[in-house]
């Protein structure tokens, strides 16, 4: 089954990256970088009370060009490029996905007319962005520290990119 | 700028609700109700490792064909329904968005070929799913306890829904 639904883009993100070799693997772990979310103008006034949350899931769309046609379901991901250890693709936040849906914790800096600044980037430059959603403590922080499969096998330095993890 | 792509349905969720007045808010809130995700046979593959995560991001669709036609900017989300406050909608965790995406965080119980058990439900029966994302902890826990704007000034209670909260 297939929706074929048009997507608004509501903004684009402005970052300093233009190559996926190069750009972070995740916002979460780059939180020492910052970036700007440009909303359109037709959607500025859905910002309205953003400015009181830390944080917010950033919503992104990644199609890329050069990579047409549905991806494979299990791949290496960037941390298992040196083992080539390949799993399933919905046990990975990998970008080749079957909907190249982009979720991206961003921490909120300011808020200004259309503009959001932000720290934690993990995107290129020209992202477009679907949807926006403050990060709410109660709804999205599960009790204790949740098992995270083969991320908990892995250990990794904040900012990597997928080129500092070649084999 | 409007995308038009195509969204394959990777699976649906069986859930026990049929109306949204009566259907909790969110899934993180709500851990006591359990459900399943039926993942196309297609992408079952697609599944390998999960069993190792704790909780997941489900990424739905939530088109509501009684709601065509774009949402207002500002809305009053159902938390706020007796105080009648309308925030904007890139403030609210609300289902009536500008791209009727869903974010359920969800706690994996059980993988079993297609299907993945889950606890935490705030999705009618039947809502397609267009992506399934593993928690990663690293990834996906903001330190402390981030403020979370206007939900830090409202209590409520496990598994309430849309009609608990009516003015």
């Amino acid at each position: 089954m297939e929706l074929s639904c048009p997507l608004p883009v509501i903004g684009t993100v402005r970052t300093g990256h233009r190559e996926k070799e190069t750009t972070p693997i995740q916002a979460g772990v780059n939180r020492a970088e910052h970036a700007t979310l440009e909303v359109a103008e037709r959607y500025r006034d859905g910002l309205d009370g953003l400015q009181g949350f830390d944080y917010a899931w950033l919503i992104t769309w990644l199609h890329q060009p050069d990579q047409a046609g549905q991806p494979p379901l299990r791949q290496v991901p960037f941390l298992l490029r040196r083992q080539q250890r390949a799993v399933g693709i919905f046990a990975t936040r990998g970008p080749r996905r079957v909907n190249p849906i982009g979720l991206s914790l961003i921490q909120v800096q300011a808020v200004t007319g259309a503009t959001v600044e932000f720290a934690g980037v993990d995107l290129l430059d020209g992202t477009p962005v679907l949807d926006l959603k403050p990060y709410v403590t109660r709804f999205d922080q599960p009790p204790g520290t949740p098992r995270s499969g083969w991320f908990d096998e892995v250990t990794f330095g904040d900012g990597v990119t997928p080129r500092q993890l070649a084999p």
